[in-house]
């Protein structure tokens, strides 16, 4: 096990109706004004909005709004929302939505107090010293991003999709969690966010690190979780205590409780995301079509961890790795396809990739050669996207 | 899944050598003057102790000590340490040890800043809205309490042993975790350990809120990783990655990871503080006792969670619940045997208890009748003191 540093101080407030506590909770983490940041009108649409602004209206936390932030957020949006922020003396950021609200509030909120252009965190040339608090009101199980120190933004320039990780400046202060803010979800929305909360786990659980053992069976436990209760919300999408599992699931697969000790990996999210960046899929569903094209990739080069996830999670009987390995990745894909979900790239719509030009952005945008569980220069990223086809 | 608030913002620093980095860490808590607690002199023959105060010196944070802290710990040493922190205006409190140090520590920060006395918060009379800042430098692996709000104290007078909880006022605010600090423990003390981490995992899965498949999933991973570190860390006292998996399941098992969304017990955690009190026994070991009678007399009274738990944990393959039940129950005991811990009364050393005095100080601590998972009166509560005979 390797040493390991691990705080998670958000404060994770779930169940029914609990957005009504979001101006007292704004209130806890010192907020006085806060930037509210949604996406594309839904949160308009079902009410939740008008409820989350009456929650602060009642603790006189005044409000400015950022909305119709789009899926794979862009950093014009963030510029906007820096600019708005100060302009109005904003000291918190409340995010009401799934990912992309909340990686636009974090990268906001990152970017109010520095100087320079906040576009230096995500390339690499500065490290966050602080941020503004950052509330969440979870709608989309999926990203994770409640519970994590992490955004993803699209530089519109050039299309360089970017993830910034920090150990705490952006782990919001709190997550307010409502299962039934999810019972509307589309069915392949639902489906991509199962696909992206499993993708989580396997970044952090296909690692080389020995004697993780403890961490391997957290994350095999809440895939297993995720495999048991996907098909419920799945057929019956109000199934409050069906979407409470997978909720729950999404934050503990990306909150760090599944990573401790370890090195790991992060390259199947490299892939995926020059394919949202380039063809604006889905990230979820990306990600149903990298991962099993990555593991098919390492039943030659290092199949042992496919194994063990093959016989742990989906059951596997069989002494050989790399056959217990083919037979775990025949069920995932399985399991992917009966939730809707692509597993190749023509299934995702993309008939004739431009493998040429995503090797050469993921290259460019991650370096030569990247990857925890297994070393992968141009030629073997390019194997793996043509496993994809 | 029932509604839950989860807020664990207790920064873990896990490694070898990082009780380095406690002067730092104490620094960053925001505390200038701190009292040091610890127990029967261990770390002070180690040479543990010397580093935390060198490393404390490092960045000119000054501390006076309450040593000697015994088993069981009990308040007149918490008293001493309320009146020592306010004597000497210390504005932090460090524990360097196990659960008995942390636990003192835990008091003593919530009682200096309380006008009356610190036993109210115990009594249940008052609910504790501050404490100073607690860090923690661990040693023992059991108690759970470097990641846990509560606090464990016997009152002398009486011979009262009573469970404080907090979500928040006395969770620690940082974590010291090396596994090398372990190495020398004795194997009683190491066994007690994981009997007791595992304890904090049943008392939060033994639950009848239904549908809790993530948290029963979690809970069944750690218990799993622990059964497969367990023989290893007996076998091998020194085996680095063996001790830092006991250590981290330790803190997983009770910092409430395990418990989310669901109604807890802690009956059997109740029945073995009266043993404790009474008989002066190490917790771990009163578990390895209580537990196994506990499961017993729930195999007639509510047997389909210890079925579960015996198939998913103990791998019983069986479809009878209550024939799954046994099975599992016998394969734990087993296991506690395996690894020195006694599964009797008389094991313990308890020829003759005084059952009557048990139960009569039980119930008048806690209530006339107990439990999450099945109630129970003072009749039931005999019955399965007696199953521990």
């Amino acid at each position: 096990m390797n040493n390991f540093s691990f705080y998670s101080p958000t404060k994770y407030v779930f169940g029914r109706g609990k957005e009504s506590l979001t101006g007292e909770l704004t209130q806890w983490m010192g907020s006085k004004k806060v930037l509210i940041v949604y996406g594309q009108g839904s949160v308009v649409r079902s009410g939740l909005l008008a409820r989350v602004k009456s929650s602060l209206d009642a603790v006189n936390i005044e409000y400015v709004e950022l909305g119709g932030v789009n899926p794979n957020p862009t950093d014009d949006r963030v510029y906007e929302g820096i600019d708005l922020c100060r302009r109005e003396s904003v000291d918190g950021v409340v995010a009401v939505g799934g990912g992309s609200a909340i990686d636009t509030a974090k990268a906001i909120a990152g970017g109010v107090p520095y100087d320079g252009d906040f576009w230096d965190f995500f390339a690499g040339k500065v490290v966050m010293q602080e941020a503004l608090p950052v509330g969440v009101v979870l709608t989309i199980p999926a990203a994770g991003s409640e519970g994590s120190g992490n955004s993803v933004i699209t530089k519109i320039d050039g299309l360089h999709k970017i993830s910034l990780r920090t150990e705490s400046a952006l782990r919001p202060k709190f997550a307010v969690m409502n299962p039934e803010l999810t019972f509307t979800l589309p069915p392949y929305q639902t489906a991509s966010g199962i696909a992206d909360m499993m993708t989580h786990i396997y970044e952090r659980y296909f690692s080389n690190t020995p004697e993780v053992e403890v961490t391997d069976r957290v994350a095999e436990g809440v895939l297993k979780a995720i495999i048991t209760e996907a098909p419920k919300v799945m057929a019956e999408p109000e199934n409050y205590d069906a979407r409470a599992n997978i909720m729950w699931c999404g934050t503990l697969a990306h909150n760090g409780v599944c990573g401790t000790g370890r090195q790991e990996d992060w390259v199947s999210h490299f892939m995926e995301h020059e394919l949202s960046a380039v063809y604006g899929v889905t990230h979820g569903a990306g990600l149903a079509v990298i991962v099993p094209a990555w593991l098919t990739f390492m039943v030659e080069h290092n199949p042992g961890k496919v194994a063990q996830f093959a016989r742990r999670v989906w059951d596997v009987v069989e002494d050989d790795d790399k056959k217990a390995a083919i037979e775990g990745i025949e069920r995932l894909k399985d399991f992917y396809r009966s939730i809707g979900m692509p597993v190749t790239l023509k299934e995702l719509g993309i008939e004739n990739p431009d493998i040429e030009l995503l090797v050469k952005k993921l290259h460019e945008n991650k370096g030569e050669v990247i990857g925890g569980y297994y070393r992968l220069s141009a030629k073997e990223t390019t194997e793996i996207y043509k496993l994809a086809l």
